[in-house]
C-alpha cells in the first residue's frame, strides 16, 4: 500500500532505520560483555521487541504491570518492573510469578521493603528485588553511600525476600549532550551501581545483578566493568531529543507522524495539518535544547526534512507548520490534501498517542500494521 | 468500591461536579436563545455526552471522523466535523451520510471546496458545508472581509454542494482571562461570524447556520444575536487552565488522576508517585498563566487540594510532587502506598491518556467505569 492511501494522522515506522538502530547499540555493547535488557515501554509492541532480542528467553524491562502482563502473554519470561513497587501492586506481581514469569521488582524505602516481606509471607513465595540506586540526583533511589542501603537490604534479606541486586538510571543524561559528557554520565552511573553492589557484598548480602542504563549512557558507555546488564528503550526509534544530544542523527529517527495539509494562512507563513497534539503528544522536549524543534520537524512524504520547517504550534487535531524563526528558507508550496511526515521530539510520548504502527518497507510502502497497547 | 481499591494510575470522574458544570453552561446559554452543540472531543464517551444533551437528536461537534463514527453508532444523527476537510476523508464522510447521519463539514480554501464539489458529483450526493471564519487570527479560517469568502461560497453553490453556513472558533480566548476580556472575545467571535453570514446573504447565498464557540467565550458571552449555535467542549470537566482564566473554580474540576506514593527524596522535598506524563499528558498549559501548576495540582484522596503541592516534573511513569517555589506550606507526610489525586492542566489531553473513566458518586465511591475511545 502506498502511504498516501493511509488515513491521517497515523504513525509510520521505518523498519530499516529501526533495525539499524538496534544493530548499532548491540554492536556497541557486545564487546563490553554486558547483557542488553531493552526497555519495552517505548514500543509496547511484541513484534518490535522480537526484533530487538534473540529469543523470548532474553530479558526485558517494563514500566507498568500491564506491560509485564502483555509481554508475558507474548512469551517473555525474564521481566524487570522498573518503577518502585507499592503494596497494592504486589498481588498482580505475585500472580505473574505464580504463572512462571521471573518478574523482579525495585524499591528504595524501608516501608516498601517491609511490604514486600509481608507479601512473601502472605503468598508463601519469594520475589526478587533490586534496590534502586540514585546515581545522579535525578529522581528516585538511595545514594550508594547512604546507610539506608544496608538497612533496606537487611529488611529484605532477614524477611526472606530475594535480594537480587541493584539498579540505577542516570536520567539526568538527558540534560547533557555530546560523546564526552555522556560517556562521563555513563561512568557515573556505572560507578554508583558498582559501589552500591560492593557495599552490599561487603556486608555479606548477595548482589548478583548490577543493572544500569538509559539510551544516552548506553550509547556512549566505554566500560561496563562490574555491570551485568544495560537497560535502554528509546534507541529503537530514536527521536529529535536524542538527535539534539548527539545520540543519533536526524536520519536515524525511525518513527514519524503522517499528516495531511488541510489549510494555510499565507500572510502568516502557516501551513495547517490534521496532526495536532493528539497525534504528536504535547512533548516539547527540544524546547530546552540548542535547537528547538517545536512539536516536530517536517519532512516530505518520502521522509526527507524540509529545511527549517517545524510544527510551531498544536491544538488537539490541528498542527501549524512554519519556518523556524530567523530562517532564510522558503516555505514549500504544499497543496491541500498532500501529505508530509513529522519527526517527533520524544518517541515514547508520540508513539503512545497511537494504537498501531504502519510499518514501511525500503520503498516507503506500508507493508504491515502492528498493534501497540496502552493503559496500566 | 472504595477508590483505594483501584489500580493506579487511573482517571477519576466526579459525576456531581460534571453535572454542575453542564447545568451551569446551559443555564447561561438558555436565555440567549442559541442551541448548544457540545464538542465531544473532550469526553469521547457516549455515557458522558448523554448527560450533556436531552436526546440523541440533539447536535454534537466532533474533531475526528472516528468520533463521528463512534457517536453515530451511539445514536447521534446531527454531527459537525469541525476540522478542515481534505479529499481523502470525503469517502468516510459520504459513507456516514449514506447511513442517515446529517454530517456537516468545514473548509476555508477554494481547493477544498472544489474537492467537495467533485465528491458530490462522484457520490451523486450533497454534503452540507460550513465555511470556516477566522475571528481572531488564531489558527484557520477566512476573515469575514476577505473576498475569498464569496469565492469559496460560489464554488460550493455553483458546484451543487449545500452551503449550510459559517463557523468560527476564537481559540485565542485561551490567552485572555477574566469575565470582561472573555466577554469581549465572545463578542469578537460573534461579530465575525455574523458579519460573514451577512456578506454571504448579501450576495444571495443561503447561510442558515451561524456557529461559534469555545468554553471561555461560551461562559462569558452576553449576546448571541444572529448566532444559531454555540460549541464548547472542555466545560464538561473544566481544568486548571480554565480555572487560571477565571472560567471556573478549582473546585469545579471534575476529573483527576488517582496515583500512589511510591517514594520520596526527603532532603529535596520530593514525593514520588506512579503517575507520570503517561497518566497526566505532557500538557503544561498553565506554564504561561500567572499560576504555573506544573503537571497538576495535588489533592488528598478525597479531592481536597494540598496548599501549594504540585507535580513539578514528570517522566513516563514517575511524577515528582513538591511545594511550588517560594511556598511557606509544609510538605504533607504521605506514606508509601497511600494515594493522592492530581487535577489536570488540560482535561482533553489528560483524559486522552486513559481508556476509561472511574465514575465517583457523592461519597467518593467508584460506582461505574465508562470506556472512552481513542484514535482516528
Amino acid at each position: 500500500m502506498n502511504i498516501d492511501e493511509l488515513q491521517t494522522p497515523c504513525l509510520l515506522l521505518d523498519r530499516g532505520r529501526m533495525l539499524c538502530n538496534i544493530a548499532r547499540l548491540k554492536n556497541h555493547l557486545d564487546p563490553l560483555n554486558s547483557q542488553l535488557r531493552p526497555h519495552v515501554k517505548t514500543a509496547k509492541c511484541p513484534e518490535i521487541v522480537r526484533l530487538m532480542l534473540g529469543s523470548s528467553s532474553d530479558p526485558i524491562t517494563v514500566s507498568t504491570l500491564k506491560e509485564a502482563e502483555q509481554f508475558a502473554a507474548a512469551g517473555y519470561r525474564d521481566i524487570l518492573y522498573a518503577v518502585g513497587i507499592v503494596p497494592s501492586k504486589l498481588p498482580r506481581a505475585m500472580s505473574l510469578r505464580r504463572n512462571g514469569i521471573d518478574l523482579s521488582i525495585i524499591l528504595d524505602t524501608i516501608e516498601a521493603a517491609k511490604s514486600v516481606v509481608s507479601a512473601c509471607d502472605k503468598y508463601k513465595a519469594s520475589i526478587p528485588v533490586l534496590i534502586e540506586i540514585d546515581s545522579d540526583g535525578h529522581r528516585a533511589g538511595i545514594r550508594c553511600d547512604d546507610p539506608m542501603l544496608i538497612e533496606v537490604a537487611r529488611v529484605l534479606h532477614d524477611g526472606g525476600a530475594e535480594l537480587r541486586g541493584v539498579m540505577t538510571h542516570a536520567g539526568s543524561a538527558y540534560k547533557h549532550s555530546g560523546a564526552k559528557a555522556l560517556s562521563n554520565m555513563a561512568e557515573q552511573e556505572r560507578a554508583a551501581a558498582v559501589t552500591a553492589a560492593e557495599q552490599l557484598r561487603d556486608k555479606g548480602f548477595p548482589c548478583p545483578v548490577v543493572s544500569v542504563g538509559s539510551t544516552p549512557t548506553a550509547t556512549f558507555v566505554e566500560t561496563l566493568s562490574g555491570v551485568t546488564e544495560v537497560r535502554a528503550g528509546v534507541f529503537v526509534f530514536q527521536d529529535l531529543v536524542m538527535a539534539g544530544l548527539g545520540v543519533c542523527d536526524i536520519g536515524d529517527i525511525a518513527i514519524s507522524v503522517l499528516t495531511t495539509i488541510i489549510g494555510r494562512q499565507k500572510e502568516k507563513g502557516w501551513i495547517l495539518v490534521d496532526a495536532g497534539w493528539m497525534a504528536m503528544s504535547r512533548d516539547r522536549g527540544t524546547a530546552s535544547q540548542s535547537v528547538d524543534q517545536g512539536y516536530g520537524l517536517v519532512c516530505d512524504q518520502a521522509g526527507k526534512p524540509y529545511p527549517d520547517l517545524i510544527m510551531v504550534d498544536a491544538n488537539q487535531e490541528h498542527g501549524i507548520l512554519a519556518l523556524r524563526q530567523g530562517s532564510q528558507s522558503t516555505l514549500p508550496d504544499l497543496a491541500i490534501g498532500s501529505m508530509v511526515r513529522i519527526l517527533p521530539n520524544h518517541a515514547c510520548s508520540t508513539a503512545s498517542q497511537h494504537n498501531c504502527y504502519n510499518v514501511l518497507d525500503v520503498d516507503n510502502k506500508a507493508m504491515d500494521q502492528w498493534q501497540r497497547f496502552s493503559g496500566w
